[in-house]
């Protein structure tokens, strides 16, 4: 073991944090991941910054909270002068490039206001939110056919468009093509060769960029399509769990009667046909097999950094971006702040010498402690005036650790149907998150708010958001919001120095104030 | 009267909003602001952003409040993508120019990161906030050598440094010159010949610029340095105001005992001089000299727009970015939230056919509320998801009003001694205000609340943030600071119409979420 020269932070895309063995599941086995936590430290309470792709991963790019950022939904551009990964990585010294996916949106209009192209390659890495991209992939959520994983697959399979026709076509019974994005299909195998599929072609694409890099010092973000939706998964893995290996559905009747009115909302997107069993069931099937794909991957590609020695100066960070309810709550989708929803799993191995082995840390962490984490893994610092994440190093390295005593979420829906079904305008839509070990709670602007008392109610399905003997408790949240929000950081454009070199100065500049 | 299509945005800089006598001052005699606010709407009820210079003057020109648009301070650069006035203004064919002071700082970092170079003529408008330099004056704040009246001064005076030599020196008795940044020559006449003082010389070149533009349609941004410090007004003006013609220091004994922490703090800063009533009634001869003087030079103005026949298609707004204490509260200068720091002028001359003439309007009104007044009176339309002040245009024209039930201040006080007399860090430094017709609540993080009944207490000398009766208001109070930084503008890159074009939008783009 050595000091961290390269980072691997590994992303996969909906994987919600009780679906690894490592984290409890009892029929889902793990392996490789699980192998991960035993060579670092497993934090079982790590929460997502927005349980929606785009504003998650821009949380984790930047290492600041949503309302920071101000990219609050997929598609919502990250405003041109945010500081991302990149910025504080690449000066270290390090190649930092991403293989598979960002949900990123550049900010276009920004880049033009400012006389700057956005079709130069001066603006590349603008456009890629600061990553060189080696090979993107975004899946279903951009026109596939102008990626790499596009040319590969048309190289090997007939038609215009063979991901829809295999990687997102199911196989029939009787060898018939059926349409994957159906959930009745989700329990077919996809028409798509186990190793040309978006996991084994991200990995291989992965390990391609870590070997072309030798000994030159990098940070590859790998960032996992699946096992996002759609719900379909190549042979072997699509038939690896049937029925009787899943989990109880978590919910119960009365949840559905006066439920809170975005929650009911929610319930009317069409995700809300996971109130059917045979919708949830059928979706787990893949769902569970694309999670056993990824772990295998996972294991062939720490084989690979073994053979290339890389494991010795490799700090790994494995995680998601955000979970799945899979008919939980009577819920499909994410969002809301179920922990379904808004708990990830992360996984962070340190070769550093100190690095600890086999830690299950149970303590409260956030997505934006990645940024910082990372960067102050190869040696850098962050600005304490623009990033509001705290290292993970002292959770690693065993060090003194003042741990978070809450944890925040938030969720703008202003995109969603649920909007349109409450009668509410784009930009009154907020859902804000505060956690405790103890307590959830949730202020939804315009309702009640939700409550929940995580230790006599651990499955979330008792709302005391308007129970009188809570006043106290919701109020006291409240107040952590609110301190919460008064803490976010403001001043980006001066360092805490600078304002501390600049305090009480103006005599020195020959200014005087209230002098007789 | 007719369309408006030109847009004179007058600010003074540090004018108390009492110090008028349109706004009730007894002795102060101001002829030509008053006959301003008979030919429009005065605002009696209007409160600034932050009462500092730079972060009040942010968010006139953003239309954004401190936290948004993240400039906390003097020199805080203003983020590179916030979009400023002309802005707005320039799409629509106006020149937008600036004679006089801005108080912004360019975020030459942010430039730098993004490849445009901070020198070049490229990024003018970047430097001098979206403004054209028609004369830019910055006063005390910057090396004056480099402004067009430096060049102006060093043609007419000699030495190196006329305007500390003149500007800024006071002629003694017996001919001597005295420093006039010591409060204690306040009283005295400055050195300069009123003609070339800053206050003449920035009028002079106002009409220059409108007297350029012919026809052509313009927003000038007429923005004085005075009344500010250093106290000192050019004959005649240094010796209209007597002691007896001043309005009593308006503090009570009992406000230096059991002061609030952050408030005591801040009399122990230079200013705390104005607990002396010497200090304070010296500053108060040349500040309400300066006022003076500003007055017939508003009225120089008002004639020269009458005789170029700009008066009928020129919107004239008149303000100050925030106030000054001159001892009230055993306080000087400003900065914390007393109506006498965070309560500005404000009058507007609508010379449209609907534009109503000598109308007092008492409804709470905020500086932010000024960029969407201008863009709106000559046809623009602010976005609705980045600008968060309302457009005053119904209030000028007699429409329905649905008026503002509460207005907001922040600060960020940790650049000033007071923060390392209370030994906190840069970053922990805010306060909050909230006022409502009855009530001002104040938030600092780490202290108690003050709290003050405006009803039976319109001095503000009774701090009820401790009392236990008055608990239930205050968290009346502190709901409405929370909701309104819940309803700060996020989303900065989408707006709401493109939001509600996206909305549950996935089906059309072939993606299918939750179909059995």
């Amino acid at each position: 073991m050595a000091a961290v020269r390269n980072l691997l932070f590994i992303m996969c895309d909906q994987l919600r944090y009780d679906y690894l063995s490592c984290m409890g599941h009892p029929t889902l086995k793990t392996p490789h991941i699980d192998a991960l936590a035993g060579r670092g430290v497993l934090f079982r309470n790590a929460f997502c910054a927005s349980a929606v792709c785009g504003p998650s991963r821009m949380s984790f790019y930047t290492g600041r909270s949503m309302r920071s950022h101000g990219s609050t939904w997929n598609g919502a551009p990250l405003p041109i002068d945010e500081l991302t990964l990149g910025d504080y990585l690449r000066p270290l010294g390090l190649k930092v490039a991403v293989a598979g996916k960002l949900h990123f949106t550049p900010d276009v209009a920004g880049m033009t206001r400012l006389g700057l192209d956005p079709a130069s390659p001066d603006t590349l890495l603008l456009r890629q939110c600061g990553f060189e991209p080696y090979d993107l992939y975004e899946g279903h959520v951009r026109p596939p056919d102008d990626s790499a994983y596009m040319r590969y697959l048309k190289a090997r399979y007939p038609g215009d468009d063979p991901w829809s026709d295999h990687v997102v076509g199911a196989e029939g019974p009787d060898g018939q093509a059926l349409d994957g994005w159906l959930i009745r299909n989700a329990h077919l195998p996809a028409r798509v060769a186990e190793p040309d599929s978006e996991t084994a072609y991200t990995t291989d694409r992965a390990m391609a960029f870590i070997r072309e890099q030798g000994d030159k010092p990098w940070c590859l973000h790998l960032s996992y399509i699946k096992p996002h939706w759609p719900y379909l998964a190549p042979a072997p893995y699509h038939a690896m769990y049937p029925p009787e290996t899943h989990l109880p559905i978590a919910r119960q009747i009365h949840e559905t009667r006066d439920a809170h009115p975005v929650v009911a909302a929610y319930r009317k997107n069409d995700e809300g046909s996971f109130e059917r069993e045979d919708v949830a069931t059928n979706a787990k099937i893949a769902y569970m097999g694309l999670i056993k794909q990824l772990d295998d991957h996972i294991g062939r590609l720490t084989r690979f950094l073994a053979e290339a020695g890389r494991l010795d100066d490799t700090m790994i960070v494995f995680t998601s971006d955000h979970g799945d309810f899979l008919g939980d709550h009577w819920l499909g989708e994410k969002e809301i702040f179920y922990e379904q929803a808004v708990r990830i799993p992360l996984i962070v191995v340190d070769p550093d010498p100190f690095g600890q082995r086999g830690i299950v840390d149970d303590r409260l962490v956030e997505a934006i402690d990645v940024l910082p984490t990372l960067v102050e893994a190869v040696g850098g610092k962050v600005p304490a005036h623009i990033v509001e994440g705290t290292s993970l190093l002292p959770h690693l390295r065993g060090g003194d650790v003042a741990a978070k005593d809450a944890v925040f979420s938030e969720l703008d829906y202003g995109f969603r149907r649920a909007r349109q079904v409450l009668g509410r305008q784009p930009g009154e839509c907020q859902g804000m998150m505060v956690r405790t070990e103890r307590w959830k709670y949730v202020e939804w602007p315009g309702y009640a708010p939700q409550l929940f008392d995580l230790e006599n109610d651990p499955g979330e399905y008792q709302d005391l958001g308007a129970d009188p003997a809570k006043a106290r408790i919701r109020r006291e949240m409240k107040d952590r919001l609110f301190d919460w929000m008064t803490t976010r950081k403001l001043r980006a454009r001066l360092t805490d120095a600078e304002v501390e070199a600049r305090t009480d100065t103006h005599r020195a500049r020959g200014i005087h104030i209230g002098i007789w």
